[in-house]
């Protein structure tokens, strides 16, 4: 089995994935997207700038658009337990030997600016300003009724790599897939929250980031927007679904931003909090790995992606191929 | 059986329940109820009026608004198959001695207003204006997402006269609810256009409008504006359920609107279109035939309804009651 | 516009679609499918036959299953209001030259078997034996909670020649698809009942059944039945779905039965009693048409289905293509 | 503020609620209730005793039922993290001066066998029996397809004093109802897992057990339930709701096993990971506290409760009282 043994007592406490900070190039585009259809709720704005949340997020915010001239994600971020966890942090870092510095970030605390081996920009913060709770003003909700970050999925140039490195750090593998001809991991789901990911790796030209994904409450909000997307000018925004998912077992839906960003509603998942869970393996040729009912992901799905602000990108050694639709 | 067997051959020919005139006596507070908060569509509003239809309904309207001194319910109309049916009608009305006149009202043709046995002021039409359809434009959808208009429900002061009546003019009973004492029905369930009911009659002093009703797609949908009322202001208009009706096996909300007119969110009845579809009996001691978990209705919703303008009530005879929530 | 005006006062009067025959080659297997996995009811059972009802109808079956040499469809079935209909359906098909005879069929009265122009074996009855409901026994309701038999749909080497004949009999359009550059009708949605359709029309070699579809309370249990499928050993039957129409506006899934009869699942479409119900026109290129959120069917889908017993088919001379998945 | 600041460092690590041992006086009037209505799935079943399990759930159970004299709970068990933590436990009890001693259980490791300090009967375990997953054999779903355990809630004579200890232990509270005029803690929800709770005390005679939660995926699961508990005989075991919880937003349903043990069915409540979650206040009196939608729990709701075993109770001195239904 190529999924390593859960370190249950990694060298400091990542709590959950905190944010993603995506470059658009239109932001009232981008806001028609994720505040009018998505129905994320809008927690900061200016010209350079919007930070959203979910429905039931106190922090800040769990997406932050920046205007940019191009698309990228500029990083992921994740929560850290405690302030003693942070210095924990840049000290595995730095002997890591992996860039790694304090940066001031706004609405949040002291924050651990850093790279994963294969180059993710990875920030780490344990204060992020709170919000009063809206999760009763049912007023607000609309379009699909985001109600918090679920977690981020990542092209990965050795996906054995990457979850090695993440294991370290106290992620743990909950369902991976196997390319059976090599034993290695083609694709791997790991937590830290306790449900099936805050993180996701699959075998592709990477790093670059696949998407990021909302929970809804069930599968009738993500109807609702593929209703909604279907009939106000984003039906070419709509990828791949709705299905439910072999691995995570979790109804799906994955749209795309006005810049290609793309975005996963998802929901009903299971929980995964026992240190001794064990986790599942599919086979990469299971035509059910990817949807349970069958259906296959197009070829965008496999191969388009995001690029990280100024990270080069590599291709996979592993080149065993998924089963992608006609 | 106190249900009488259908007459399958009505001296005029009656398609569905149209369209109800209420009179409220503070228009934008309506406006903030039927149209924010249960999600009808304006499709006419002046000083006076509005007119409100449901997402799936081409009608011009099925709930007409007008500004009054006191809250009432000004009709019920009913659309015909014809134009000659309405000359049916009219010698039909004529020749029972009920008073019956043509006239005039917006939006729609030749209309025959005309009063029931007990003096329900019941309007017939054969045209209504046709609006384009708007049911998947799904941006317009919010509330309760109501669907179309699907019943009525009045007060009688004797439902066996008033179920024969409307008998007559080709209503067919569904369901019904018998005083196992007298063997008088004390409420019925008629239709005309193939689902539990159209209207149906409640034993409590009459004549008097209960309830309008509108069906939605599914019970998430009455969950929905249940959370939404609950945190807008209209918690006290929340007056009965959510549950599932042993009659009618339909799923249910009842609600207020500022002025006390009581409306129905309804869904999963079921089809009636045989001619030789069996009506239900129910009786009225069984606790499961209000709602089929056993909850029973508050004394508010056996007691309170809307008065027609105009109209004196009388108390019923039958004085069998009901189980009423302590 | 090519879709007929109704014919509003047809010779004799249907009430709705009624019941499939299908010849099933293996009475076992096609069991397991339509009790153990759709949750059909059965309500006779002997060697040779299986007659089934869905959770809320009182007639005796809207599906006969007879075991037979190869898989085919033997009739489809219409109730009419009346007998006094059957001898004007039987006078009209005489009058038409198409041959009619009464025949005995089981759990009915007399019934009329003959065919539409194109060799289509219809049967028409007034009389199916009356079941005790079953709609309020929830421990019953299994698999996709099916409650009631909603329409047919068969392919037609003329769309247009086909609807006419229908619509003669006072089926009324309710949508249509029109091959934009001859003007003609590529497909159309019929009904009797009240709603979309209880018959459709799809161009291509014919007359063979497309599928026969049974009405669901809402997707969820659309997604539950996809859910049992994928792990009870049907995967390959399911073949499209689930989605929502553009057409229709309903949600829907499409499997195939052990010997390859299709079964469409299908819920919230809306209401079309009103004699002045206008239809919907589509073009053929339209990518919402076939699915709102722009998915193709599979070739599959617009090539196969299930042969009318003795009946020989014919190449459509309208040879406009639809959009198939690649 | 009555509820106290998270100990974030807590003397053992205490990963999830794990099962609670129930007392019932006929097992096979409990199977009936917990497997074939409510949906649990079997793991073991001998004269004496029935093992249970959600759909999604690998440790071997989640309740045992256990043949006895007269109704009862013998004990709530938690998951550690580590053996380790158990000694840490064991050295924590007896530092208390509360009962400790390890215990053999079947289906488990080393186990820790102590009371709270209001007797409470309290197991510790770190290893229970894994068993393959089932939660993607869809076949064996049924009833309200339970998913997993989600909470206990107990009367306490002495909420501040629970909520003290309980805090120690490392329990956070994330809502709690005060009672105004004195002060003092009069319900609170405290959890370890990351949900609202694991576990939850209610002021009343204590210790009593009010019940255990499980998990479904959607408000239709809780519906489906009430219409299967309807019409099979249970309509006297439905006790409350649905509704949806003001405290947790959660929407639920309590219904009573044949001994009259309380379940609740219980989704969409909210992720409560973060260290620096706030806890929400809630007033005693306020009237959507306990329905968001305003429907006050009957009495016996606030009286009637599970005795653990062998253990004497206490009235509270706080005499504030709730809303109670008329």
């Amino acid at each position: 089995m190529p999924a390593p043994a859960p370190n249950l007592y990694p060298p400091f406490n990542i709590i959950r994935l905190g944010h993603v900070v995506f470059s658009v190039t239109d932001l009232a585009a981008s806001r028609a997207f994720y505040v009018d259809t998505l129905g994320l709720q809008v927690t900061h704005e200016d010209d350079e700038t919007i930070c959203l949340r979910a429905m039931e997020e106190r922090g800040h915010h769990s997406i932050m658009l920046r205007r940019g001239e191009r698309a990228a994600a500029q990083s992921l971020s994740f929560k850290l337990f405690s302030e003693d966890d942070l210095d924990k942090a840049r000290a595995f870092f730095d002997e890591k030997g992996l860039p790694a510095e304090c940066v001031e970030r706004p609405f949040q605390g002291r924050t651990l600016a850093t790279r994963d081996p294969h180059g993710i920009p990875l920030e780490f913060y344990f204060h992020m300003d709170r919000l009063p709770h809206i999760h009763q003003q049912y007023a607000l909700y609309h379009g699909a009724r985001p109600l918090r970050i679920d977690h981020f999925n990542c092209f990965s140039s050795n996906v054995d790599a990457s979850v090695a490195f993440y294991n370290e750090i106290g992620f743990r593998v909950t369902e991976y897939t196997e390319d059976e001809e090599t034993g290695r991991l083609w694709a791997a789901w790991i937590h830290r929250k306790g449900g099936v990911h805050d993180m996701a790796f699959t075998n592709g030209m990477g790093p670059r980031l696949h998407h990021a994904a909302f929970w809804v409450a069930n599968p009738l909000n993500i109807i609702d927007l593929l209703d909604l997307m279907s009939t106000t000018g984003y039906l070419g925004n709509i990828e791949r679904g709705p299905g439910r998912h072999g691995i995570s077992n979790a109804f799906f839906l994955y749209v795309r931003d006005p810049d290609g960003h793309r975005i996963e509603l998802y929901c009903s998942d299971y929980q995964t909090v026992d240190p001794d869970h064990e986790p599942i393996r599919w086979d990469l040729k299971d035509p059910q790995r990817q949807t349970l009912w069958g259906a296959p992901a197009p070829r965008s799905w496999f191969e388009e992606g995001t690029l990280f602000t100024d990270v080069e990108t590599a291709e996979p050694d592993l080149k065993a191929q998924p089963i992608v639709a006609p």
